[in-house]
């Protein structure tokens, strides 16, 4: 199929704003894996679940702002989040902040 | 808990790559809904498998380059394209890019 040159442009605008993504979120997973080795070294607790919630608060009212839906936005957390829980799952490290 | 500044200083720069990754994701959607429309005007078929596998291959490509976990890359595109079609079906549009 021939696409119009207009959807062509979208999708490039995507690709870019995907390439963005991979990046950030890959800068993101170093400094929680350094996070986790600070906390381990420092015998600091794991989890700091009041630090989560200023995450949860901060992220929807800056997806708000952003014409971003803010349950879309809490769902992304969560959903790194996880993934952080499982990369210090093998690393055997308890010691998470998200 | 007092927070020691190492620790502090490597939440802020999860707070920013936080904020940049919403705004990120505002501008993507702001996307996929343009390609929305230009389909539904332009009459064109609603899905395109051979882009989504291009752009499964391309973010698993970009995200070993940056040492990120390409399976990884794979589901957080999967779960975006979740939310893109989740949009569509609110708006009532069958024309969906993701």
């Amino acid at each position: 199929m021939e696409t119009p040159s207009e959807l062509n442009g979208l999708r490039s605008s995507i690709d870019n704003l995907d390439a963005a993504l991979v990046h950030i979120l890959a800068e993101r997973f170093r400094c929680t894996r350094q996070v986790g080795k600070l906390k381990a070294r420092l015998q600091l607790p794991a989890a700091d679940p009041a630090r989560e919630e200023r995450q949860i608060e901060r992220l929807r009212s800056l997806a708000k702002a952003a014409s971003l839906d803010p349950d879309f936005a809490e769902k992304f957390l969560a959903f790194i989040i996880k993934e952080v829980i499982r990369h210090h799952d093998f690393t055997r490290q308890a010691n998470v902040d998200v």
